[in-house]
């Protein structure tokens, strides 16, 4: 092709998705015949709610298909005030936005915030789309990075602190946290708001996966902050992961900071409506969800346990156990997990079947970092999860037997 | 409140919607019992095809709400390459990428040609979104004046030359216009994309209302670009008008660009996906659709006479006949179209009822423009336009009587 015409720097800057870019190399996979185990999206294999079922059958009877008010329709506001009041986070509908997914929710809190060139402090390993909604408003993630040896909880304040410029705006965490699973603890909070507090900075916090946690309850911002303070906080939220809803593509962004709900209804305004069908089957099942997600979350410690405890025996290592969400990031004996990551689909084959993981480098910022690393979502039956385990672990000896083959070549 | 931390420009800056910016106003007279006749937003009030209402029934069996590809699924993509392959566009399914409506569609565009402070060129009045859209991703629409005494078509080549800039990237193009409705010519399109040619610039063709035109059939870009130019079109689309589904939240953006589709694959790889359920249900609609549009086509003819023949003998007035799509910027004898919108909610009433429309002047970027304007969307059946029009002349009575009172006081 003649290039005729340049395309934009945060056109050609746009991130790959680690979770998603490996997918024509499994698609040809599949057309061969081979079997994949699927660890490299966190999206549920379990069935949508009975509550949801009932109602896509309602609206099967519909005549009209019409847009919804920018802000979502009145029935959804209310059942995530509901939602949002059940978990005690006190947000009234007006203080509420439904956003097509987190994804529009995060872009439109970034946007809210920062100007081109401003910043924003993430702790990496962080969710992988991150720096892709930065780099499509031109905001900058400035990365701050958690330790393994610390099982990826927040380093020392001044770490933190030393990062800050005159360019941020705000700090973005996410609890439980995607891609580590790590449960913050309430004095790690504390830390963060204080810093918020003394440096004047709002904090996008990424709540997705409140309430799926095993041991320690993670807690939400809105918990601790008094008063002013909960003006800096913005909340993200999104239902496709506690209700096993992705395609439904309903979030929410909400905050007691009237200017930043003021900015984010217009950009609201401008993209019309979030889906109509979609607003109305999750209406429901959000009044009425806490008893689902305890369900769950018992789900995905029994298969976290599965999957971990097999890799560990069949691999001879120890591995981090995540404290909730459905992810693990994962140390292995591996030199280039991008590599890897491809390789398993290109050649890897046991009995016809393999195995698909995200590569950890895409969780980062900084180069270089997680090529050692592989984050996987046990999104899979026990059983499944185990079989998954073990090809993994076959796999990655073989991988590195064919290396070593390469290498002394 | 105490302002604690200031909010970006940006998000100081995003535009109101002059469509949706009164909503509250019509919810009080709502609440008063006044009925509203809704001419302010382009909303069809025409039911959702047969076949888009059988598979809303038949996705209400599904157990599983999976996000899709973030390109769109397979079979969306094979639709919407069918029905530009019989609108005689020629696009493949890899050229097209499926959006949240054509709002996405027109982000991600925007995002993929410009950094922040480029300039795309507009031809206003305008889809008012457009300017929201390009202030999300600090792009700048760099308006050019459309005459209502030339009903609104082209003005001379030097007119638009005279506005590129070292920072023009883009033009952005509508046909069939909103909010004017006007089509333009062949050679209106071979004037825009000589210029795009000469100037090395992309062509942002929002063709939503492809279809929906009266006398003069409107032609595609793609009709008229050969080979190398073709790689300079963005093709912007949406099912919402052409199929009465606005709550489905489905459109395209389609280009022969490489480049162009790569960033934007990006771009939607980071929100993963848009709605299962909303791709399902059109999928169908999209590869037999065209019937439906020439229906509609011609029920938006007649009402658009009804509304405007009716308008003209109340008022004593001329009107533009609009060409296509279901709107009209109409000129009326009053000062302030801005302060009348809103008095027709919150102050007018005659036997109970009242009109909603858009004012004119968010339809520009020049300052102090479209204020004796309005825009209207004849989305109501033909007996209710005509009385929404009685309405409107009388409103325009009282207002400009009540007015002159108020300034000889």
């Amino acid at each position: 092709m003649t290039k005729i015409i340049k395309i934009s720097k945060r056109g050609e800057l746009a991130p790959d998705s680690p979770i998603r870019k490996l997918t024509r190399f499994a698609e040809e996979a599949k057309k061969e015949g081979i079997k994949i185990y699927h660890l490299n999206i966190g999206q549920p294999d379990l069935k949508v709610p009975s509550r949801i079922r009932t109602e896509i059958r309602k609206v099967s009877n519909i005549d009209y298909l019409p847009y919804t008010n920018s802000q979502g329709t009145k029935e959804t506001l209310l059942s995530y005030s509901k939602y949002f009041h059940d978990i005690k986070v006190n947000y009234s509908p007006k203080e509420i936005l439904i956003t097509f997914g987190a994804s529009e929710a995060l872009i439109f809190a970034i946007a809210a915030i920062c100007d081109p060139e401003d910043e924003i402090i993430a702790f990496e390993p962080f969710y992988a789309n991150y720096l892709g909604f930065a780099n499509l408003v031109s905001a900058k993630i400035i990365p701050v990075q958690l330790d393994a040896q610390e099982n990826f909880h927040l380093p020392s304040q001044n770490k933190i602190v030393g990062k800050i410029t005159d360019r941020t705006k705000a700090i973005l965490f996410t609890n439980p946290n995607n891609p580590t699973g790590t449960v913050f603890r309430k004095y790690e909070l504390q830390t963060i708001l204080d810093i918020a507090k003394k440096y004047r900075l709002f904090i996008i916090s990424d709540e997705t996966y409140h309430g799926v946690s095993f041991k320690t309850k993670a807690i939400s911002f809105m918990h601790l902050a008094k008063d002013l303070e909960q003006q800096q906080i913005i909340i993200i939220d999104s239902l496709s992961k506690r209700y096993n809803v992705c395609g439904a593509r309903i979030g929410a962004i909400a905050s007691k900071n009237l200017e930043i709900m003021s900015a984010v209804n217009r950009f609201a305004q401008e993209r019309l409506s979030v889906g109509f069908i979609d607003q109305k089957i999750v209406t429901l099942e959000l009044q009425n969800s806490l008893g689902d997600v305890k369900k769950i979350t018992k789900i995905y410690q029994a298969r976290r346990d599965a999957f971990l405890k097999t890799l560990e025996g069949e691999l001879n290592i120890k591995t981090l156990y995540p404290e909730g969400a459905f992810y693990a990031m994962i140390k292995l004996p591996i030199k280039d997990s991008d590599e890897f990551a491809k390789w398993l689909l290109t050649n890897f084959r046991y009995k016809n079947e393999t195995v698909m993981v995200a590569p950890g480098s895409g969780f980062y910022a900084s180069p270089g970092k997680g090529k050692d690393e592989i984050r996987i979502a046990y999104v899979l039956g026990e059983e499944e999860l185990k079989k998954a385990a073990k090809l993994l672990a076959i796999a990655v000896k073989q991988y590195n037997n064919s290396q070593h083959l390469r290498e002394s070549k």
